[in-house]
């Protein structure tokens, strides 16, 4: 199933949940464990990408899709050179997610729903966000005052309630090897 | 000097020269070239740069500047992972296209100089942009009242006065296969 041959397919994996849901940490965990096997990764979260893609883009619903489709432009361009493109935005309307996966293409496409629920990122609020947003200070904030729309069929579903990130990141590695984008490590 | 192995070494080129120069023409040219010799290209030139990164940058120095940095981040990403990025904007600022040089890698970076003088750009006009600069209707506008600073050492001058598009092309092909960036067509 695995061989240098599919190693040379690039794949995309999408990461998908709330503010706060553990979607940037689960994808480092994952490039890391990726690298460890030798493989390239772009890793595209929140701070790449306000870095390098999208600075001056806001939380408008133009400026979010604007965005996610320029993470979806990179990713597929990394994905049709053979590497692995690894995408974490909160990215909460179906229909841009579904953008994405026409860019990259389907067969090439990982979508992962970190479902954290939002009382739990709430409470979290690692970045103070939530409780900005409910104190109006922050508009068109995902979970409070504007829409998140959970995949309807994700190739991965991972409660961070339950397991660890790193026991996250392994299911998504072993996703990827039972579908031959990656090797299984030499036993 | 070629193989598979150095085929998989990425290679970005990166086009320079004034509005008008012959950048974005000859760069599709070149992806056709490498396109027949079944090599994938990222192709980032001003229409896909607009329509997919760029949208809502201006012409100030500031956004200038962004703009070819987002290009040189997706560059050094597609090179990362073996493939070829071909770009082409004015990058009119000497500083920054060393930038995007240091993103890449600088073994890893041709940068190709289109030397069509500012006179036989603003003759051709093709978007009539030459025109409305002169009529004070665009700010900013690199040559007329913006500064184009030409590469110190360009890994290849071209002047298009003299060669045509496919010949420009043919002798990046050239470059490139000298380099080990690209096999040497079968004879």
């Amino acid at each position: 199933m695995c061989s240098a041959y599919s190693e040379r397919w690039g794949v995309c994996v999408w990461f998908t949940g709330l503010s706060g849901a553990g979607k940037s940490v689960t994808a480092r965990a994952l490039t890391e464990l990726l690298n460890k096997r030798g493989r390239e990764v772009t890793l595209l979260d929140g701070d790449v990408v306000r870095a390098h893609l999208s600075k001056g883009l806001g939380f408008s619903k133009v400026d979010r899709d604007a965005n996610i489709l320029r993470i979806g432009f990179v990713a597929s361009e990394v994905v049709r050179h053979g590497g692995i493109a690894v995408c974490a935005a909160i990215s909460p309307y179906r229909a841009t997610r579904g953008e994405a996966l026409r860019m990259v293409g389907a067969d090439r496409f990982v979508e992962v729903f970190v479902n954290t629920p939002l009382g739990v990122c709430e409470q979290r609020d690692v970045k103070g966000l939530y409780s900005m947003a409910r104190r109006g200070e922050i508009k068109n904030f995902t979970g409070i005052n504007d829409p998140y729309e959970p995949p309807m069929n994700p190739s991965i579903e991972l409660e961070t309630e339950v397991l660890s990130i790193e026991e996250n990141a392994q299911r998504i590695m072993e996703y990827l090897e039972g579908q031959g984008f990656v090797c299984a490590a030499a036993s």
